[in-house]
């Protein structure tokens, strides 16, 4: 669904999709009581944005009676904007002078809590991603998902890779999207190339030739993610019975899918063009909307990593260590 | 099971492939009375060669009563050195200058068929692909798979299909096999880098990258192989209800399983000493084979031709016209 | 120069440079007397524009007493906003069905000559490349460059090179500009990946890998581009000597520093995210920028042309054939 | 030279170049009465060897009255077979643990020298590289150019630029004579593709397209290799006054050749036979033979290295620190 709906408009998956992840942090993150939270996300329409920006460490925990008082602020809040509930993660600092973290649910609307509008990146434009501040906003030990002590479970780091194979899936669906704007435009627009023999576009050997170049970067990504998917369902339906050597395989297919899925999008994003033609870049058509929305989008976490990581584990079978990107 | 034998011996994989090739084309090209060839070959364990290269066209059909006179040669004939039974294409001129094809299938040691062992490309060393001649060999009517006159249906045109997915598994076979070559040198012998922070030379950052970039080309290969053997299995499986529509889709998933194949092949094979270093191109060691089969093999028909029948059919639904190599 | 501006500001190198290939268009292709307008460029401050573009067909010419009357429009005219004077090309149709082409010079004020401010590519976006339309607009005998009958020599055929040997400079400003940008963020804003040792930025491995990669390709086209001018400067200086030979062997190593500036230019600038990471897609940085106006500019006419007669040229030493690309 | 001759033969320019390699030693690291080895290797027509390789530690050296004793191998010594002279480096186990090195010249007839023609490579098969053992052999003060504890100025360091230098026109010239190769082979032999429109193989429009892709590959090769040529030969040309910065930069240019002709050697040997098709690849011919040498001479140090320093200079101005590989 992410992937069909990334091909008509990133955006918009993007916020549909961080919705469900929100919910996925409730399946897999909440205790039996907070499983409640599902039957009142439906029968109160509710919209999950989150709060979590692991790089942004300027939220802060501290202790208090039955919960936390939260201060700061979370930049990139994908979804917060107009989200009724919020998943949060703030820092809290330890005596011996590291870190840990807390993780719980909000009402967007609670004392102190602002979510600004300021999202101004030249992609993914209306992903409401702005930032939040919180201003000494009250966190009831009820609403936590994960303590500073908390030793998440296999089964609980699978979030990250619910997360990861999403963004697969969504740099996915923005490949397919552009390719299939590109070949409307050669069908329908495309002039014949001065210089060449063919009498329509479509018949210019170079160009039948980098339509199939840029497709097979689009299968690859394609079959990658539909190999995932099932891996990682059946790591969710193998509960607190999954091991953590499971998990990191799954995780590899996971970082395969993302991998091939962030290079067919930049790629065919930007490639595309060479087969339209200049007209193409007319401001009026918006076709560099797939290359901003890619561009923006993929540099989540570095693929260098997940690169190294595909590595790793193929030479040694060393698995990535869970955490915010893998 | 021609992509396991490829990792290990691609010119064994090659003979084997090519001798199930051969059975297979008993059942697409065969009538009722010749699927009797399937009986007698498991019954006298025949095994089948082939005198086909489409590219040859100095072997010439007479006809003659109740048969064929056979003259000339073929070569890059695979399999048929030793081989008991041959699948053997010729010639046949017609009156308006053009020629059309006969298929058929001789005894190895026919009398004027004579196998060359002259072989000599510096790869698939040991895939005995000879030259075949025929100094007025005789082939019988009914050992006669398609008559000049015969036009193939959609299911007799599948036989190009099963050879192209075989020879997908087959480059992907040695993609694979030079990919955990690569890695046992790295993992045994690799000494760390002069000028670089690694201890161990599976600690390189540059060397895990670069395994995971070249797992990711192994990787696109394995899926879209393993995607496209149920869809040809189920064109075969179709009979003669399959329609030139349906057989032409197939025709597009196999193609990019063997571009996608062709590319591991020759990259895995040339790029692996990038991260053995200068050690591993000892002669004794013979890491060079993947290269030199990979080269050799993935050069049946060429590469941008695939890429030109996926782009048409990307672009407009065009499908690739049935013929030797598609 | 060019190369320079276009690192600062690759719209104002646009214009700067299509402001000289219309002055270069008076020295290659006007009569003695034209040169006058040499001089008068420098009294009176022309600012020249053009209304060129060989694609558009709109614009027409009819013979009339002493000269031409233009009727049509001309897009993607560089420069034309605002400029004092115009270098026009037309369509003369002539008896047999075909067309022939006028080439002159016009007062941008002219009666019956608008220029439209209608420039809407999402890059270039300060070029002043509007539509120009023309309302009977008359073009003195006096004032034409090329009438419909004239036969170019090699030498006046050396304008399509000054003009392609531009471009190749702009796009590797462009590449040097990204190049620039990114390297300035990385220094002073990256922070250290998460899931990396490298305590800063410049330290990682994978970022210092993709500098020199990308750097490579600057360097490239930097070389080519270098090697291209004194070449072409050598062809213009041997004037009508100079033979269609010594010219295609120009137009040659012009392609190559073009098609090496393109790629430099659409390479650096979509993966300089790679090294930068999410905070450089901000709205208030502009990063996009360079890829919007590397993507824009490079369609001027196809790379694989470009790399068609390069390889036709080594393979055969066939010479491109001089026309409004090559 | 060195470029010409890989062209043609490049284990016959490996033997060439690493003789001249020995005398630039000489030059740079000889004191003046060492200089006299220059007349004496002109008037006994002294060929010149080496057994240096850095990364073999197993030859050791020991003090002795006047000079020292050598005990152990070199492996990987260019043109040690059929050597007059060679230039030797041996481990001085320092009292700390840590070792220093020792450079000398010795008669390759020296009592307890022996020179086994052991190469087994499967590439650069004539080089004459092999291994060279030492039974006591003595190497008087007078012929020492590096004592263990002399620090090397940046002129004297410049002899690795030498032979990085000299490298990069190694490899280059083995991607020219592949090039030189396959075009021959296209023009003369290749057919037109089954299933193109081509009537000539050089007709067909994805042939003419590599070639183009594989030329630019050659080009850039060679623009670096003659830009760094110059360079180089100004740093020698100052003499003692070679600032470290300007020796540093003088490495980064030489390793921008070096990057680029790896490249060109390896693609342009293995993507030929895209072009030229099977029967290329008849062992006849040998035309494998450029990717065998490509392939074993370009491991000589880590190409990703490389890639890091050109990336650490771009970024902040980081010199690579002198050594035996940069």
């Amino acid at each position: 669904v992410v992937r069909r709906l990334a091909q008509a408009d990133s955006a918009l998956a993007h916020v549909f999709a961080f919705h469900h992840l929100q919910i996925a942090t409730v399946l897999l993150w909440g205790s039996a009581a907070q499983q409640s939270l599902l039957a009142r996300t439906v029968s109160e329409g509710w919209f999950w944005g989150n709060a979590l920006n692991p790089l942004d460490a300027r939220l802060v925990a501290t202790r208090v009676a039955d919960g936390w008082r939260l201060n700061g602020a979370k930049s990139y809040a994908s979804g917060s904007v107009g989200a009724d509930r919020l998943v949060v993660s703030a820092t809290v600092p330890k005596a011996d002078g590291t870190a840990a973290r807390l993780v719980g649910h909000l009402d967007a609307k609670a004392a102190g809590l602002h979510v600004r509008e300021d999202w101004e990146s030249f992609g993914q434009r209306q992903t409401d991603s702005g930032t939040v501040s919180f201003d000494g906003v009250f966190l009831a030990d009820a609403d936590v998902f994960q303590g500073p002590d908390d030793v998440p479970t296999p089964r609980a780091t699978l979030r990250t890779l619910v997360s990861q194979l999403t963004m697969a899936n969504l740099y996915l669906g923005i490949a397919l999207g552009a390719f299939e704007a590109a070949r409307g435009y050669t069908l329908e627009r495309s002039r014949p190339w001065v210089g060449s023999d063919a009498k329509r576009a479509v018949d210019e050997p170079y160009i039948q030739h980098r339509y199939g170049e840029l497709w097979l970067l689009v299968r690859a990504a394609e079959l990658a993610a539909d190999a995932a998917a099932p891996r990682l369902q059946a790591a969710l339906d193998a509960g607190e019975e999954l091991t953590a050597g499971q998990r990191g395989e799954v995780a590899i297919v996971v970082s395969e899918a993302k991998v091939l899925g962030h290079r067919a999008a930049v790629e065919v994003s930007s490639q595309l063009f060479e087969l339209t033609g200049a007209g193409a870049t007319s401001g009026r058509l918006g076709l560099d909307r797939f290359w901003r929305n890619a561009r923006v989008h993929t540099l989540h976490d570095p693929v260098d990593l997940k690169l190294r990581d595909i590595g790793r584990f193929r030479l040694e079978g060393r698995l990535p260590e869970p955490g915010s990107y893998s």
